[in-house]
């Protein structure tokens, strides 16, 4: 691995890649026979095109695909890194055996992927799954996108931090083992600290958490009865909160489902390795097929 | 069509049919190349297989597709309604040209169907699409599932004539258009009563109207952020309710969508017939494959 340095943009990083990849195949034992990459932004997976990257310019409708084929003479394919990372489980993780599932990724935002009939379902505009911004209450906080109570909104982590931040700050009587988690600095509090403090017996910790797994329930639950596949399988920091954060989860989504609809929620197998795993299962896909 | 006379069974409404496709088939100008139907109830799809009737005794796992490939010698295909109306109105309505859409009935209940890649998905237990009992409003009124504020709760045609009748009753000095229309019979009140109420300047039923176009958009918003497919077709009596009940549904559902998620509102094109359209959908795609 190796990060980009400051001041980079898409030629310079493809040149770092292309060096490590030539470095790799050099010791190789066997021949290259196809590539595949998570791509950390908008991907049209069908044309093989990055649309742009938030972080580095110069993405902007770059042909992936066929640079790499040009370069490397192997097919190639190029998904998104919440598609990828939804591959990945299906393919090598928490998701095999599935033929239908829904990945859902909570740490800073919420990231997910379909697959649906064992392969992945991206949606008219590559942007199905955005469970992240299905409105669970109407009547709750406003987010970052304008609409009030949706899923990122009340389960994100960051999102967490702060509804136990204001929560401290009006009830300055509750929430000690939380304050001396964060050695008293509210502007120091993380959803990790919210959700060991919960372990610890913070009831106001646990309060702020137990919103989180409810909206994430109810968001499931809905995913649930409009898709209904088989399988939901969460990954990400927020989802290493602990027993009492999956129950609530667990719980809420089978109230919020219709009875008829049946589905496991599982914990995600690969951690953040799970787009490159799918990396993979694209690449054997260019081969079978 | 033949009604089924009272207290048929599954096998006596089964001869009615066959007799009723003889006497087709007699005079058809060609032979018989495939049979596609279109079951008012569970059906697993797959394995051609009626689950149950919710109407008529005897058809609890009935092998359907074996039992018309049996007697009729050509390869047979059958759905439930709503997955078969969703392929109707892709493949001869209003959903033409939509490689991927929602197909919503609004009417005594919600029915649904999903077309993906062209093709149905009908779900890991065939329940894919249960849209009417997503939950919109968690503060909302109790629902018959159990639940609170679900868009059918909020958008059916009975739950908007109740509506209507329990706002009467608390509002004696609103809602006299409606009032007239329902010949001051409140128990007289329908759905349809509350739109013509409404299309004539009644602000009363015009408002209980405006919370099923709510639901329902907000309902089709969440749809497009999980799925994103490209188009909603949308039947059933209520949607029959005007205009402006359209330009609720269709603003409610662009908020409630994020900016990047495209898609189209559309009225159904076949009405009731769309399941046998799909029916015929059905067939072909026996005769194709």
């Amino acid at each position: 691995m190796v990060p980009s340095p400051p001041g980079s943009n898409a030629q310079s990083d493809l040149e770092i890649m292309m060096g490590l990849a030539r470095d790799l195949l050099a010791t190789a034992k066997a021949p290259l026979a196809a590539v595949g990459v998570s791509f950390g932004g908008p991907v049209d997976a069908a044309r093989g095109l990055v649309l742009l990257s938030h972080h580095v310019p110069g993405w902007e409708e770059m042909p992936l695909r066929e640079w790499l084929e040009e370069r490397l003479g192997v097919p190639a394919a190029v998904d998104n890194d919440a598609n990828a990372g939804a591959l990945g489980e299906h393919r090598f993780g928490a998701g095999q055996g599935y033929d239908s599932l829904m990945y859902i990724t909570v740490s800073t935002g919420v990231g997910r992927g379909w697959i649906l009939n064992g392969r992945p379902w991206r949606g008219a505009d590559g942007m199905a799954g955005e469970i992240g911004h299905v409105v669970v209450d109407p009547a709750g906080p406003v987010c970052l996108c304008g609409k009030r109570g949706c899923v990122e909104r009340l389960a994100s982590g960051p999102y967490i931090a702060q509804r136990a931040r204001e929560w401290l700050e009006a009830q300055p009587d509750r929430g000690r083992i939380l304050c001396v988690l964060a050695g008293d600095n509210l502007e120091a509090i993380t959803a990790k600290m919210v959700a060991q403090a919960a372990s610890q017996g913070d009831d106001l910790a646990w309060e702020a958490l137990e919103v989180a797994a409810w909206g994430l329930g109810v968001g499931i639950g809905n995913a649930a009865n409009l898709v209904n596949p088989r399988c939901f399988v969460l990954g990400g920091g927020v989802t290493k909160a602990g027993e009492r954060f999956w129950e609530v989860v667990r719980r809420t989504a089978r109230q919020t489902a219709l009875p008829e609809v049946h589905f496991d929620v599982v914990p995600a197998a690969l951690g953040d390795d799970a787009p490159l795993w799918g990396a993979i299962a694209l690449a054997e896909d260019q081969i079978s097929t």
